[in-house]
């Protein structure tokens, strides 16, 4: 056995089905970790050669012969360094999530995950069939074990490691990001390598795809559980980290920590990384979005600025009679000082044509939402005109509270292709505009005390219709990332009817979500893939 | 052993999430079966309790509380009939696809579904662990063995039932519609009987539920393989089969043998059954349409009022510069023939104060596709301002062809909530309405005969930028409904460039998908749940 190991966790921002592209980034990030970073090993994410997750991509008749194309091209152009990577592997009629470590043209061992997930946002069973047994290779005299994802949320993949002699695990990953993910991890890992005594690589790559952003923080745990090494978040880059072997153990050499990011960073940066990914990756030159000087389209301004820049972000307030002037002063105040393009659009014209032309069918029937919603349509449509015309890519700012309970009216500010705030509840987007101040001054403090209004009808304010956000929230996260049921809720202290207000709501807008743009997940429990609800329910709210 | 067995097929249309409804239904059915019906087993669909597909609702803490409240109701009422229905069950931390077999209020039998569909539209596996080993009751002095679904479509679940001394099976199933399906069921069951020389009763649900259809057509064979009857396709009814005593052996008694339907009659019946339940269920007094003078809206419209009458339906032209005379004459032709409320509401003036409010912005700009977006959206906005007034559901009318190439446009004609024809491919729309000619004339001939346009400039044709549709749904057939490569397409003999420019534009529309309307699955692969594919994708076109 050598004195040292050194081992490069290659924390990448994959692309979802380029494989010839991701091949060309594997051999590239190989030839680095050994010629700049002079180390032996090097470690890349989950499913790197189809990116994660692939979904029905992996159906394709022509993925496999891809696949061995570019693990392939691994073999011939990796020299001089162990890469351990991860791809989609068809074998007898069965799919596999596999990994193989490949060293000088040679693939020395081949894995295949044990554990499949098939909750959440996750589909795994749908694709793959589970491996058995465990994977223990010897590289540079140091029996190296190898686990992907899933498998180390259970004992016993790892415990198949050890017994098979592995005295060093190495752990591939497409784990995504919600609050408070980087500590269960670093939780778990403790737990997992205390049991079996043995050091921990984890490995994750970065990078937004979807609904789904993924944060790298890939880490070292040492045999006791201890974090020895983390990486940063939401960061693209190798990471150099170093095994010595005292008493016969391999003991990681403590380097840089970067430090846990806090809930409101850790999420703010979240949805830079998937607005950055998903409008670049989809060909799109900017994005525009409507302001209306209230407190979320302030902050998805703020944030499309932090992705893309400036130049790249146009904004449009389209006021109408109900556009208090203090909204336009905002509007104006917040592209000022991010410097974005700001036009002024009134809708008046267009909602007046429409109510004159329905206004013979309409006659004897009373005002309604229904002329609240025309005015989000009106500002809706003129907003895909511009993107239409300048393909920019329309961001919506609707926030979690909001698509909950239906706040929002679909084809009018539900209109975009990125929801920027869809998983973040408004008493967290409060948070985030204080947090995105102390960088830097950008939104207006006055737009951040103002009661939150929709603006869609004289002197109207969310509370109105809805209860306290707070309330709102707690109500909301108990019922839709705890599943409990409304006399659940109702027993810690919250009004009856107001409960099953809330999840009346909930329930009857599912129809509103199931049209609503993807946005990027931030808690353990988004809309999209991760909660699938039937539209059409006889579900009855109670206990 | 009695020389005769009556067993009742309840081919019941079940509400998803309506436990306690659901139950009550139970209870009828099982009294009229003894009652009326004279019968001493009475079979009812795959989680019938809780219906089928329940989604994340299995997921919500109260499921199993409700579902065995809701069993104690069946054990309780159910007397004088032995009762096999199916339903979820948690047991020590494990979630089943479950069904008993309940007789004057004790449970003889329990069996839990084998075989869990995780594929296309099926995602058992997110919820249920697989049963082990079958499940065979003596009733009336015959052993009686029981599946559930994808268990028989596989050798061993009937295999086990036989060796443990069945001589005739059930089969409780949720089995949503696609063309040609009761063939396939009736091929796989002839094969099955045969293998083990037993007669097998087929239980299935009627109705639709979000993109599913349920087409019933529950049905019987004997121990050779032969149908020996066939309830009707798309109805709701208790169905009686009787079985005598030969030779030791039991033979069905021949009974009523429905003939199957024509490919055209099974799709026209599902879209008529999809949109009465998805309407009704989810509250609409009616729908309202847009009619163009084209193909599709005319199926819609005659779908619609086949499904809800004509008094329930409402159709809205909305005439531009380039609507055709010709357009507005048929368009008012099918609303007459039908008998349905008919409005003309000309967007010009909506469409002119969009275009002159966003002239400054777009000057220097050349026309695109954004001016012929703005007249689809105008139209949108105006149905739904409609659909909001009136409490009318929209339905939107592109079909699979459209949807596939996006050849629409989002929050225009996409706008609604529920597409009648998602998974219809235009040459299929062309034959359904030929095919409800001839049950009576409501679709005028020259509509169908029309080369197709969008009218959403001069002189414009499908066919100009897309190829014959011919053509085209054969592409998309062998690329969606296959998942055949570019390259694999072109090798059947169609033109290279067109292949790629087809599969180009599918990929590329993968966004609008997300955001469409449901709509009734009636091919073996629909968009929605059954085809999941990422928007953000570097998949490129070829091999």
């Amino acid at each position: 056995m050598e004195q040292r190991l050194r081992v490069v966790m290659a924390q990448l921002n994959i692309r979802v089905g380029d494989v010839y592209g991701n091949v060309e980034k594997v051999i590239e990030a190989a030839h680095k970790a050994r010629d700049d970073l002079n180390a032996q090993v090097i470690v890349f994410p989950e499913l790197t050669l189809c990116g994660y997750p692939p979904e029905d991509l992996l159906l394709r008749s022509s993925m496999q012969s891809r696949i061995e194309k570019a693990l392939q091209q691994v073999k011939n152009a990796v020299k001089g360094i162990v890469a351990v990577i991860g791809f989609p592997w068809v074998e007898d009629g069965a799919r596999y999530n596999s990994c193989a470590v490949i060293s000088d043209g040679e693939e020395l061992a081949r894995y295949n995950k044990q554990r499949l997930p098939n909750y959440r946002v996750f589909d795994e069973k749908r694709y793959f069939e589970s491996g058995s047994g465990p994977c223990v290779v010897e590289l540079f005299g140091v029996p190296v074990g190898i686990t992907i994802c899933e498998d180390i949320w259970f004992s016993e993949p790892l415990k198949q490691a050890c017994d098979a002699g592995a005295q060093i695990m190495l752990t591939l990953n497409a784990s995504p990001f919600h609050r408070g993910k980087q500590a269960e991890r670093e939780k778990l890992l403790a737990k997992r390598a205390s049991e079996c005594s043995i050091p921990m690589i984890y490995v994750n790559q970065v990078g937004g795809q979807d609904e789904l952003v993924f944060d790298g923080n890939s880490f070292v745990v040492d045999g006791g559980g201890k974090v020895t090494q983390r990486a940063p978040a939401f960061e693209e880059g190798l990471f150099v980290t170093e095994f010595e072997i005292k008493e016969g153990a391999l003991v990681p050499v403590p380097a840089q920590t970067t430090e846990l990011l806090s809930l409101e960073a850790s999420v703010y940066q979240a949805l830079v990384a998937g607005v950055k990914d998903y409008v670049q990756r989809n060909g799109f030159k900017g994005v525009v979005l409507g302001l209306s000087g209230g407190i979320d389209s302030a902050l998805v301004l703020a944030v499309a600025v932090d992705a893309l820049g400036a130049e790249n972000v146009e904004a449009v307030m389209m006021p109408y009679h109900y556009t208090a002037q203090m909204s336009q002063d905002d509007a104006k105040e917040e592209a000022d000082i991010l410097g974005v393009k700001y036009s002024v659009l009134p809708i008046a014209p267009m909602v007046e044509a429409f109510l004159s032309t329905l206004a013979p069918m309409f006659e004897g029937l009373g005002k309604d939402t229904t002329e609240e919603n025309l005015q989000a349509r009106c500002r809706g449509t003129m907003l895909m005109a511009i993107s239409n015309k300048k393909r920019y890519l329309v961001l919506t700012t609707g926030n979690k509270s909001e698509m909950a309970v239906g706040y929002a009216t679909l084809y009018g500010d539900m209109a975009g292709g990125y929801d920027v705030l869809k998983d973040v509840p408004k008493t967290l987007v409060f948070r985030l505009c204080e947090y995105r101040n102390t960088l830097g001054y950008v939104i207006p403090q006055r737009v951040i005390d103002r009661p939150p209004s929709a603006e869609l009808a004289p002197d109207q304010k969310d509370e109105d219709s809805l209860p306290p956000y707070p309330v709102l929230d707690e109500i909301l996260r108990l019922y839709i990332e705890q599943d409990l049921s409304a006399d659940a809720i109702t027993e810690k202290g919250f009004d009856k009817e107001v409960v099953r207000k809330v999840i009346r709501l909930v329930d009857l807008n599912e129809y509103k979500r199931r049209q609503a743009a993807v946005g990027p997940r931030v808690t353990e429990r988004g809309f999209g893939r991760d909660r699938r609800y039937p539209i059409t329910s006889g579900w009855s709210i109670g206990e």
